[in-house]
């Protein structure tokens, strides 16, 4: 059984691979499962049809045989639960694997996502000047603690794990800004997660 | 072994349950699991000794022999993972309860969160009145397709799940907003997680 899952037709990140597919194409480069991609126009995404797989109208899914899943935390999850690579075997070691993936998509990523919609959403607003440093602040908050956890270690616990992953696809979101460059072992790691054979399999194929 | 879980000395909901040791007070209440709680000053969350254990300097954590862990949504699916009760174990729904983990706290709770923010850090500002409804409509968007998708079941997918418990806990924080009042189904599946026995049991313990 080959695995399909979706992707915008057309990203709106123009090839930089920031969309939801990325870390799912990746998570699977790792283990090294072949897959296929079904691309979706924005019509698409809220027809009833794709709803049925993903009640929020985004993607990516993911169906293999009686398995249908959205959240791109939960299928590279489902991956990595499924086959070896991805997370260790150690109680302990998975429990902290774990812990980086859910601190990736709801601590981290939140504030950095906060961050980009102010910068599209508000940028005409009488405000922007005044409310964008709060919104930075929250984002170096959270760089902080992540640079100072990471240290000089190459991962955040032990091998790379779905933490790791989860955890740069957040970070890559800030390649080019300040914020992320106040931090040159989180420089050093999204590129080395980058170097990654796997990630550049991943990055070739949604261009 | 029974594991510790670290919680507020004083929470900041005045007796709410809407601090993140709920869900996980709930989780272990629903597999039957004995737990120690240790409450911790605002003052000990910054120590080097906690950050040790949370590299963000929050509560939860777990802590149960080899295992440390932080971020209530991954403690919760270890929870969940370890003992029955909390996911189905037919892949395909099992797959789809992940799903629902992960759309609670990456996809629901951010706009929720960010709605709370705005009412905490924003008030006084003089954008307060024009940005809140731009807010309250992303609340609004995500609400409406959980209302679609739950539709007239009991839980989202199947039996309750671990998917259902931190749904459940997102929409809580909702309590009392006319966001929330705009769909009688999401305010009766609140209603019916509420009057779990496990649930009442972790919020008596937490007052």
């Amino acid at each position: 059984l080959i695995p399909t899952i979706t992707a915008f037709a057309a990203s709106p990140d123009r090839g930089r691979a920031l969309a939801r597919d990325m870390p799912v194409r990746w998570a699977l480069e790792e283990v090294g499962a072949p897959h296929d991609i079904r691309r979706l126009s924005f019509a698409q995404l809220k027809e009833d049809a794709h709803r049925h797989l993903q009640p929020f109208g985004q993607i990516p899914t993911y169906e293999c045989g009686a398995v249908s899943m959205f959240e791109s935390g939960a299928i590279v999850l489902h991956i990595a639960l499924d086959q070896p690579g991805l997370l260790p075997q150690a109680p302990a070691a998975r429990a902290r694997a774990l812990s980086w993936m859910f601190a990736a998509v709801s601590t981290v990523e939140p504030v950095v996502l906060q961050r980009e919609n102010t910068l599209f959403m508000e940028r005409d607003k009488a405000w922007f000047s005044e409310r964008l440093p709060m919104v930075d602040e929250q984002v170096r908050t959270r760089l902080r603690d992540l640079s100072a956890s990471l240290g000089a270690a190459d991962w955040l616990h032990g091998e790379f794990s779905a933490g790791d992953l989860l955890m740069v696809q957040v970070l890559r979101r800030l390649a080019g800004s300040e914020l992320l460059a106040e931090h040159p072992n989180l420089l050093a790691y999204v590129a080395r997660a980058e170097a990654r054979p796997a990630f550049q399999r991943a990055f070739a194929a949604q261009l």
